[in-house]
């Protein structure tokens, strides 16, 4: 295909907002066509793109729903449209002066194969293909970065702390485990199946995991694992998690909140109840949001990069192959059927 | 009386640990006697004090209850002995070298008329004997520390930010408040009743104020105060007022966590809901105790006593006469019938 050539562009759209848990029903694939050029005379330096990769997030539940009208925050999907996320792309044109064809970038993109992206200055060209390039939608893309700044800015760790990770085998709760243990921290995640569990403790090299599916005691499984207390909780999940870690807590501990999948698919989440123990332990909460943190992105890979090539970090992705598979990946997330970080390929090159 | 007498000590006793609402008669009244000097012999300084006015703060709730143990908190009370708390007192006799006969002090003490106090190192000298000696119960103790920290140093306001205070003309909110005014910012209170939402608009100088009881929709009632949203929310309530707020929050919202009144008294307190929100608005959400804080008590006093002298701060306190009033005055708190600092005079001089 040569630039400017009228070619097949599939896509990924959602049908309508979605009430409880998503299914691969509320999507649909579209079949349309794109013209391989930027159009002229729109004014604006922009850059068309090959998506290669696409990353299933659990954020991206958030956005299927009409309600959540927060300033500051990502927009909700548009019924009838293209879904968007971060995605891993290769230029095949642009009017960008800083991306040229043949680069690749990451960033956010559409839920389709090819996308004319209108806001080249907000993606990240890719530097190191030295790596797999999928990397670049978990372990150094947004999930990444997510957990160096939740890890290293928000908990802002000492050595020797009890760490607790849950959804610890998820994009972000491998790395932050991994982070933890090379800072010197004991570390301790949740995850749903034994597999997963098993994967904390063998590849990951936490100190100790649990299945919160078969724990009819949450509070009891923590103190088993944490007989001195947590004084670093990675939240992922929400709800009775949380719950129970509160009451777990050492005095000065800290809880970046990173994420609640758990009260996602909820009409109305779960109530925390154990909220009085922020103050009797002087508990520091935080939500955060990675974009906040993206001017540490060259810290992070100049830090990251050199460890991955050492094997002292080591990344599981769970890919699903094609677009038209897309949709139950993204739904997947909210069962725990994936292992490790969701991806899915539209193409290999 | 000289020194030596053998005189009557009036105590105030915790009968049974308390579940649900406190009330008068899990209190008693001891007639016990005391010999008005330190005993020789037991080898650690000590000093012993007549109390003078005993303070009443929502922290002693937790003290009520044997289910809480958590390190690092205050202790419980022991039923069938005296309670203890902040108070106001003279020093009567001295082993401690810093503090001599004729001292007044704040700090720890029973509720009794004469205490033997035997960590004295944890007593603050009172320098400033031209303000009323309650105050050291209220805005210059404890309660007025925890003001200032709370606000200074764990809200880290910025002036023209959007502040709410809940429990807004209790010990620890009307300064709030009026620190917060001082600061430049926009200043909203919540209250139980009209008189309370009366003085802060009228005596403490809120912007705005509102009665939670006559509120059948706390969201509402704070969209129509704050319609730019909540930068800092100052919590003393808990439950369904911080869910309220959450759905109100503003990106970078900070919410010190001073205490939750309106949980102590439940089996089980009320779930959060909103969780989530501190997630999308990246709200920091941090539980503090004093005890952290009295660093800073100097630099408190000099802040403070000038804005007193000035007319720029003004307390409004609500005194219970007699010791054997005390109980009454104490569970008063969790029915909200104090209006302002809740004192126990147990002695004028």
């Amino acid at each position: 295909m040569a630039l400017g050539d009228k070619v097949r562009n599939n896509q990924v759209l959602l049908r309508h907002f979605v009430t409880g848990f998503p299914k691969d029903s509320d999507f649909e694939l579209r079949e349309s066509t794109i013209e391989l050029s930027i159009p002229q005379g729109s004014g604006v330096p922009a850059v068309l793109v090959k998506n290669l990769y696409l990353s299933c997030d659990p954020y991206m539940r958030t956005r299927m729903a009409k309600s959540l009208q927060v300033k500051g925050y990502v927009d909700s999907f548009q019924p009838g449209s293209p879904i968007s996320g971060y995605g891993v792309s290769r230029v095949i044109d642009s009017s960008f002066p800083k991306l040229k064809v043949g680069d690749y970038v990451w960033g956010f993109t559409g839920w389709e194969e090819y996308s004319l992206i209108t806001e080249p200055e907000k993606l990240f060209k890719i530097d190191h293909t030295d790596v797999p390039l999928s990397y670049y939608t978990g372990l150094l893309g947004m999930p990444g970065m997510t957990a160096f700044a939740g890890f290293y800015e928000v908990a802002t760790p000492k050595k020797g702390e009890k760490v607790f990770i849950s959804a610890a085998s998820g994009a972000v709760g491998q790395l932050v485990g991994q982070f933890a243990k090379l800072f010197g921290c004991y570390v301790v995640g949740s995850a749903g199946s034994k597999d997963k569990v098993d994967l904390l403790k063998n590849k990951f090299g936490f100190d100790e995991a649990f299945n919160y599916k078969e724990e009819p005691d949450l509070d009891a499984a923590l103190k088993r694992c944490f007989p001195e207390g947590i004084d670093i909780y990675f939240e992922n999940v929400g709800g009775k998690m949380l719950d129970a870690v509160l009451l777990n807590m050492n005095v000065h501990g800290r809880i970046p909140i990173c994420g609640m999948i758990s009260q996602y698919n909820l009409d109305k989440p779960e109530g925390v109840h154990n909220m009085a123990m922020t103050i009797f332990k002087r508990v520091k909460m935080e939500g955060f949001l990675v974009f906040d943190y993206y001017h540490l992105y060259q810290k992070f890979l100049e830090t990251v990069l050199p460890q991955i090539k050492e094997g002292k970090i080591v990344y599981v992705e769970d890919f699903a192959e094609g677009l038209e598979n897309g949709p139950a990946a993204l739904v997947g997330l909210f069962s725990g059927r994936n292992v490790g970080k969701q991806v899915v390929i539209v193409s290999h090159e």
